[in-house]
């Protein structure tokens, strides 16, 4: 086979030992003569698999006692309502800083259940910065904030101080690709999709004093019934669950924390920024200081010349380089799973089609 | 390797060949130099995955053009709630016939959003008959079923008549077991990891007038919503989709149609009726009419010896045959995946436990 590479936002390529090792045991797991496709997930064999998918993620982001693991399904979507939901007091309010698409949709989702405050807003700017100096009201119930944008290509490099405010952070694109303070953050959580594994799981992480019973919530949307349950209110994504278990035993294997992967990672999109940065074709408009390691913009001055660019990457095996349909131009994912060659190899494709171009 | 067999309600064991050939394309997906799990759900070769397995589901189960097909998150439990949520009107109200577990719960979630009515019980009968003859009020929103018991293993053979008042199902365990008739349904709803595919996907069939615009409920838990964005308001679980498809066309393959597969499925569980009903050691204590297909209860009149019984067949490779903790006993799950092999090796190994025990 020849493999691609995927620059997609998510789901996204991984690691290739990782898939190796999941279809080498997709037929039988170790020796329980079945996948764990098939396993039920009340099995002791399926129950040691959360517990160390649960161990090897707290041992990594050195996630604090007091905080409770979730292993949910519905996305950052279904998180922009539970959060509001479970965390909104009666007649509460929430504070957002407004950075694009994704705290557009967490701020109307929110207004459904109580009051929302913009608390800053990047829209002037076209969200290519990151608001800075947030004053944080400390009436709030809680300040939210999208930490990495995957669209526009934008990254929170330090927090806002939030006082007693519980922080929310949707870190959906930027979970495990470095070490992060924990204990910062009131509630954090994350797609599985893009850093973590697939699609179909969502890792929650909640201080233990946010969870509150609320009975009048359907179930599934209570993070108190989910903690409670220890995520198997009901039949939990297994497989999607295993998976994340594969991508946390190749980051432990091959980096052994997330100081070293930060390191790789920074040194990847360093290759594609610095050649962006010189490039007389291709440009990124995001704000230098707050500009994302996982997600890079970038396009030319010409629509049709970015069209002509993604067929040229495309017939070279980059696939995916299509920027997000509400921005145009291109879009180069580099999550934990695309190799320092993946980044590398798309300089070069870039390169060569910048000089083809001054010849034209 | 020696493969168990698996009589776990759910996730259960998958035919063989699905699982191979999962395993044979998760390095690679057709040529597309990827895995269906990194695959990008906006692509256009996973697009086709995803109308493909709409239209073997389609074509199995004869959904009329007037139904939709969604491909969600969070299982039956989650339904439990956006079935009210959506089906409720303002002060309007629900009918459930209560037969055990399952309907206990969506009774409970339908509660904190309106009435719901019970409509007929099978609690006096500890839920071992499928109420009968039950009088539907025609001026409720929508009358709910759980056609298929798997704890107690009952299942309904002919469904209430239900006249202008649309019909909900659960049918998480009984879905594509044998053909059904969609337009007796105003909607259908299952979980996939038992007769469908693995954990993780919810499968919602809806006719189209009951598909409502909700603005006040949270974007994911709107059926409208996720019709408008066929099924993609956010990152579906896309492997989830994918083995589904396998197991359809698996379907398609070995069986043709659901007719097929039924006769398959009623002398695969008629070896262990019969079996159950001329053994002196175990008895099924379901009424005869109401039994399911699927899930088979069984249990002798000794816990102890139950148990004695579930370590005896564990020991010769069947797994999971332990009953649900609210009954005790055992259970033999025997969903579309479990072969006929598996149900004779099953009796058979009932049949010398028996015999040990007579001699004992």
């Amino acid at each position: 086979m020849t493999r691609v590479l995927n620059f997609s936002a998510g789901p996204s390529q991984l690691p290739l030992t990782v898939v190796q090792k999941a279809a080498a045991q997709l037929l039988e797991y170790g020796t329980s003569g079945q996948s764990v496709m098939e396993m039920s997930h009340r099995s002791s064999t399926f129950l040691e698999i959360v517990r160390e998918t649960e161990r090897r993620l707290r041992s990594l982001l050195q996630i604090p006692q007091n905080y409770r693991v979730l292993f949910l399904q519905g996305g950052a979507s279904l998180q922009f309502s539970m959060v509001p939901m479970n965390l909104l007091k009666p007649k509460g309010k929430a504070g957002i800083i407004h950075t694009g698409t994704w705290t557009k949709k967490a701020i109307e989702e929110c207004r459904k259940f109580g009051e929302c405050v913009v608390l800053a807003s990047g829209e002037a700017d076209h969200f290519h910065s990151i608001p800075k100096d947030v004053i944080v009201p400390q009436d709030l119930d809680y300040v939210y904030l999208c930490e990495n944008n995957t669209i526009i290509g934008t990254k929170y490099k330090t927090l806002p101080e939030c006082g007693h405010v519980p922080l929310v952070a949707d870190c959906s694109s930027c979970i495990l690709s470095e070490p992060m303070d924990v204990s910062r953050y009131g509630l954090i959580f994350a797609g599985a999709q893009k850093n973590m594994g697939i699609a179909g799981l969502t890792v929650v992480i909640v201080r233990d004093d946010l969870i509150e019973e609320r009975p009048e919530l359907p179930s599934m949307m209570s993070y108190a019934v989910q903690v409670k349950h220890e995520s198997m209110f009901n039949t939990p994504p297994t497989f999607a669950i295993y998976m994340l278990g594969l991508v946390l035993e190749w980051i432990e294997t091959e980096f052994q924390d997330l100081k070293a992967l930060q390191s790789y990672n920074q040194r990847k999109v360093a290759l594609l920024y610095d050649y962006l940065d010189s490039s007389a074709l291709f440009k990124n408009e995001v704000k230098k200081e707050d500009r994302s390691m996982m997600n890079v913009p970038f396009m030319t001055d010409d629509p049709q010349l970015d069209a002509k660019f993604i067929a040229y990457a495309q017939a070279e095996g980059l696939v995916n380089l299509k920027g997000h349909r509400s921005v145009g131009g291109m879009r180069a994912s580099i999550y934990n799973g695309m190799p320092m060659e993946g980044v590398e190899k798309l300089v070069e494709v870039m390169k060569r089609f910048e000089e083809a171009q001054a010849i034209c």
